[in-house]
């Protein structure tokens, strides 16, 4: 196994988190994720309560081992942190804003409070809140985020946050992506792509099949997504998905998209029901390449540490006295 | 030491190469590099045969061990290659463009062919063109380059040219970065706004002194800089710069600044000279982050190898029997 500063504050066996995909990591993911020996985290989004309350309990019923849960720091409505913490998840992870309104209330509650970041100056905002462990997520992941890539941000993040352990997350999908994180400084990598294509996660069939048959080049950031959906998403967020029909439609043209939401938005949401992607979006990181088949999560985080522990030691074998 | 595919090759003793910076990697710097374990490159560019002349004698009279020089494919005149051949680089790199109507020229002086590739398909490409070894090139890199990160792109390519040994490229400054290029497959890697940032590149001190003064969010891939200047780049590639005045008055205007190259074009080329970088560019990745002083080129191959070493051995310590 490999141990570092994330296994050691969780007690997990792989440096693996789950990324809490709003509406996707549900509650049996992030089970079946801690369960194998990862951090499972339930995707809490835009905060329904419903929906929360359902997956929560799930999670908290079938872990057996620590686990946790992630917002949108920026779409947390009265109320919503509380009915989280009520579950009592080991985490809550925040992410896209400032965390420091929440902070005192879930590191209160004995949570460890996680921040997710997409820049420095954000990763030394979440440890001046009081993080105990700060997400450093690049541009190539799937889903919301932000411009800097990973291979560059997470040693920055690394040196400008002192003794907070750093996580690396965007452009992760094997033990490979987990072994270069550690070597840049992280204490672990979150992967989300890698889990949506997994048979617990609550993903659509159809959704998870698009995420197997993609090519890194066929995705890419966009607002139309978030535009069509009325999300008023705060700027230097976009979120990344595989190019479809509707974001060639709409790319370039998202104020006309804004104004034509009184017919584009139902049809959306109508397609979205349905399953059909060629309107709604697969949110999706370039690591697309590396996904080629929907698993079983507890056996994905299994293989992926094994082939990370195995990646370690290969690197060593490279080393030779002069 | 660390062996690799790569110090094979070429005998090094890192799994370090100089990126071929146009006019910045010239012999002095590609010498220094290489006769301190690293594959030194010089910098062709746009093929100017008087620089070429000068830079790669420079660097046969100095180096002491392999060294390389490269250019943009697309760019390359007539005669340019033979009078690079002439100088007997044990390496050509080949970047933006298909490398096949140049392969069996460089192949039969008996120098190593690398082709710079920015996504899977233009790997397969160099592979079925016969290149000795593959760099994937990622957008957070500075100067021109693609779409696709390193994270992600590095182990697709892996997996897609089979035996042929790949090199990572952008986002990478440190031990750190190299030793995450290793877990990632790549059997080394390439740096250039690293080495950029030396006392033997050929750029301007105003240059390297902006450089290590950036944060990573304050550089972005544009083409203002190839239009003012009359570079006709094929679709797809774009440079990392950082930001400066001349990118904001023009960023998203860039047909007007076409019809204006009467007035912009000869006044960006007095700034050039004039080492003014509010309007000239300074091509520069996002890993300016982790670049704190302009160093000498020989110490830093030999400290930046010494870390990757360093963090090879710290992963393998992070192993732990279950």
């Amino acid at each position: 196994m490999i141990v570092t500063a994330l296994t050691e504050m969780f007690g997990l066996d792989h440096p693996i988190v789950l990324g809490p995909m709003g509406g996707v990591a549900g509650g049996r993911l992030a089970a079946a994720v801690s369960n194998a020996g990862g951090l499972g985290m339930v995707g809490g989004g835009y905060g329904d309560p419903a929906w929360l309350k359902t997956e929560l309990a799930l999670a908290q019923a079938q872990a057996s081992r620590p686990w946790g849960a992630g917002l949108i720091t920026w779409a947390i409505g009265d109320g919503i942190l509380e009915l989280v913490l009520q579950f009592q998840p080991h985490a809550v992870m925040l992410s896209f804003g400032d965390p420091a309104p929440y902070a005192a209330r879930i590191k209160a509650a004995g949570c460890k409070l996680i921040c997710q970041v997409q820049d420095v100056a954000g990763a030394v905002q979440a440890r001046e809140a009081g993080a105990d462990l700060i997400v450093a997520q690049g541009t190539e992941g799937g889903g919301h985020g932000g411009a800097r890539a990973t291979l560059p941000l997470v040693p920055a993040v690394v040196d400008a946050v002192g003794s907070v352990p750093v996580v690396a997350a965007g452009g992760i999908a094997d033990g490979r992506g987990i072994a270069a994180a550690l070597m840049l400084g992280a204490q672990g990598a979150l992967l989300g792509t890698r889990f949506y294509a997994t048979s617990e996660a609550l993903g659509h069939d159809q959704a998870k099949q698009r995420i197997v048959g993609a090519q890194g080049n066929q995705t890419q950031r966009t607002r139309v997504f978030d535009i069509v959906r009325g999300y008023d998403w705060p700027n230097g967020y976009t979120g990344r998905a595989l190019h479809n029909e509707f974001m060639a439609r709409w790319s370039g043209r998202e104020e006309s998209l804004a104004q034509a939401a009184d017919v584009e938005t139902p049809a959306f949401w109508a397609a979205a029901g349905d399953g059909d992607y060629d309107t709604a979006m697969v949110w999706a990181g370039e690591v697309v390449d590396l996904i080629h088949e929907v698993e079983d999560a507890g056996s994905l985080v299994k293989r992926m540490g094994a082939q990370a522990e195995a990646q370690l030691a290969i690197g060593s074998g490279l080393l030779r006295k002069p």
